[in-house]
């Protein structure tokens, strides 16, 4: 008998440095929105999407004249002076194909440059969510599911969406560790009505404030996209299976 | 009106530096099993209970002949040469009344130690929910939950009694935060048979190997003590009310 794959959940990028990312194929989540807003602009054909960490990094592409889409944002909102940041809204066809985007946002893409020596890094949200859980089953790896949190702090919907995963994949082909036991139970819980269930978390209220209630609408939106971003080099373009 | 009180919960000490720890009343909860024994000890008449971080800190008290019980646990086991470790069976009324013990665990007092800023660190555990509920209630301070974890990283027990004290203490006096939420809706699920809720994760699995059933068995009895440990200078003491 072959023994199973790891499944693992890292609730917030403070506690990667437990993990054993080199062994295992990393699934970045930032629901709202970062994640969600890039699986959106690979379907609807952004040629790539550069991941910066800081707003300076993201400005310095504006003086390389290359004509890319600068995306940035910070304690959610746009950056003054950028093209956009983080609402899905900004990554329709209209906008994005064909273009080359770098964005910098304020969780998401912190996570993933502390997971750069995965085996493979993919991004995961409620948008691609069966192409994920699809895609993983046939790759026979160890996973591990990084929640980008809020600067550092668990947050609930990138854990619930973890748990979406979790639920579809642990028992058959993985053993989940304690923290994607407890993210399945509590999208178990969840799932019958994701965004009734958020309206109790705090960040929700603060989500609130900052008027974005239709992203997150949008956010929590299941299989409407099939592409898989995957970072190729610094950039994250769309799986080719 | 009066703002609530906020009432988080720290799923693992690697998470510590993001709370304000000056602030708020810490629990320390490592459920399996040195907070369990702590409580278990206290309310059979341990005059005190002295956490240290290190075995060798443990062991030095030996030359100082003050007739302390020494107690060590390192990975789940008693380390060689100590009288014993973290077994609540080793704290009974009979070894421990009057006496001091000197502790150290892979994990309890290691998330204690972190805790030292705080206003005031109390020791919870199933044994005396009700009574650290209580007290909790009648102090109107913010209250952090620190779960010890294993090795940082976060588990399903310690989380699970978090979820206890939140859910008696949410909604009323106290705004619960995402990790709050998380584990109270984890003890819903849980608390009609906290052991059979707990049979699925990987730590029963390994405390199984350890043939420790009967501890696990008894650390989820609720309510059996009415002692609250307090840290009073570098002792843990009954608290008087």
């Amino acid at each position: 008998m072959t023994e199973k794959k790891r499944l693992e959940v890292c609730l917030t990028p403070a506690l990667l440095p437990l993990f054993d990312i080199e062994d295992s194929i990393v699934v970045i989540i930032d629901i709202f929105r970062a994640t969600s807003s890039i699986c959106y602009g690979i379907e609807n054909g952004a040629e790539a999407i550069i991941p910066v960490s800081q707003v300076e990094e993201c400005a310095a592409y504006r003086e390389m004249g290359l004509g890319y889409l600068l995306a940035a944002e910070r304690d959610g909102k746009v950056v003054d002076g950028f093209d956009f940041g983080n609402s899905p809204f900004s990554y329709t066809k209209q906008k994005v194909n064909g273009k080359t985007i770098v964005l910098t946002t304020t969780n998401g893409t912190h996570a993933l440059h502390l997971s750069t020596e995965a085996k493979r890094i993919i991004i995961g949200s409620f948008l691609n969510l069966t192409a994920v859980c699809n895609w993983l089953k046939a790759q026979n790896q160890n996973i591990l599911l990084v929640c980008a949190g809020w600067k550092n702090n668990f947050n609930l919907e990138d854990t619930l969406f973890a748990g979406a995963i979790t639920e579809r994949l642990a028992n058959y082909t993985h053993t989940a560790d304690d923290a994607a036991i407890a993210a399945a139970d509590l999208y178990s819980l969840a799932k019958d009505d994701l965004n009734a269930y958020l309206k109790k978390t705090s960040h929700s209220e603060r989500l609130k404030q900052l008027g974005i209630e239709a992203d997150i609408d949008f956010c929590l939106n299941v299989d409407v996209a099939t592409a898989i971003p995957v970072l190729d080099g610094n950039r994250l373009v769309r799986l080719r299976h």
